[in-house]
């Protein structure tokens, strides 16, 4: 009988290899098997050309994680890989949750990495250096209606708001609708910037307003950070202070 | 004269070397000045022992950019650095409004790290898997009644809930504070994680509730994440579960 191995549940950050971290890169390293959406394991295939790998489509998340267990549980060091962190909707919940599931008893390591929201906002300068929600506009499994409250807290709030999932194929009308409610709260002037395949090779930003955002700007692939009262604009960088005295 | 040089501000998240990124690693070793808080250059003067380096005390966050800018422009590679992610909470800010305000040309780069609440996150289990609100706890820059409305606000929204900052020597009752409004909205079951030194040599956690919270176990070293009505903890981990059909 073989030991238990042992899965990994690393979150590689958003996609260049210098933005990984070093325990990310010596579990893909010493791992049997990769696993993850096509997506992530074409960009890894790239730095790590010599490992096995495992991919599955889209929403197949519930079937990966099974594929992962099982490989630990035949003694495999595994490593279920995904972009930015890992536990900020990553894979962490859903691993945890199908190992109690399965009643597996394998050791489970999470690998924490530089969540989308850090790295859209190391792009277009300083926006995070207060108070902020991040949310996603994903409504595949939660209530378009929860979304767009946690939209109006946050507004209310003058939390600056990072959107995850911004918009796909199917849903394009959540971005006008958060932007809509924003507005509410907020001046047309509040600066938006929009990032697109943050720490990739065909990066991109955008630098707006809430008052001029164009909506065609904004897809799958994209950040966006709308800033709160006092963000401001200077020399194309989006900046949001803290009140030190300068 | 010299070329002008170039200013890194890197963030080398929660204090482990493995946690760094490659590229702050690269920046940290490419550097002829390396410029922080004292606690954090302590750290980095075991990981990089040869490098110079130059600290300044807490609340010195104006004279240090300075030094970092005015360094810089004598045509060295400096690198700022600071714990976590440069740009949440971090220096990235006031270094871009620092160099705004002395005209500086110095070319900036920002490097993005792991933020604390992903690090403490990974400790407790996988307990960010939905929308959330970061906010800090210290009013030394910023309204204690605007903290308070945006706990109130990311409470309502049935937010997870990262409180950074949650406690220091002369501000013991804030998180009191918040613990009451979270509680108008969630159960006294509301799982919570404490997460102290995360990272780091001395790390420990501890998972409670909203309703048995014990202050005394926070300080000035702690995360503290609090679950949204969905959170629920099994074999010791905090889990916010997102909905998959298992």
């Amino acid at each position: 009988m073989s030991l238990p191995g042992k899965l990994y549940v690393v979150g590689f950050g958003p996609g260049s290899r210098g933005d990984m971290t070093q325990r990310a890169v010596k579990a893909i390293e010493g791992a049997d098997l990769v696993i993850g959406y096509t997506t992530y394991t074409d960009i890894l295939r790239e730095y790590f050309p010599d490992k096995e790998y495992k991919a599955t489509g889209m929403m197949k998340e519930v079937e990966r994680c099974r594929l992962a267990i099982e490989d630990a549980e035949k003694g495999h060091t595994v490593a279920m890989v995904s972009s930015g962190d890992s536990g900020i909707y990553g894979m962490a919940g859903i691993i945890y949750q199908m190992a109690d599931e399965m009643g597996s008893g394998i050791e489970i390591e999470t690998i924490p990495g530089v969540t989308a929201a850090s790295s859209a906002a190391s792009i277009l300068g300083a926006p995070l250096m207060h108070d902020m929600a991040i949310i996603s506009l994903s409504d595949l499994m939660t209530p378009i209606d929860l979304i767009m409250k946690r939209i109006d807290r946050a507004s209310d709030g003058d939390m600056i708001i990072a959107l995850y999932n911004p918009k796909s194929k199917k849903r394009t009308g959540h971005l006008q609708k958060a932007v809509e409610i924003i507005s509410r709260y907020r001046s047309p002037e509040t600066p938006v910037g929009i990032v697109r395949n943050a720490g990739r090779k065909d990066e991109s930003k955008i630098i707006t307003d809430l008052g001029t955002i164009d909506h065609d700007d904004v897809d799958m692939f994209c950040i966006v950070i709308i800033g709160n009262s006092q963000t401001y604009v200077s020399k194309g960088r989006m900046i949001t202070p803290r009140g030190y005295e300068i």
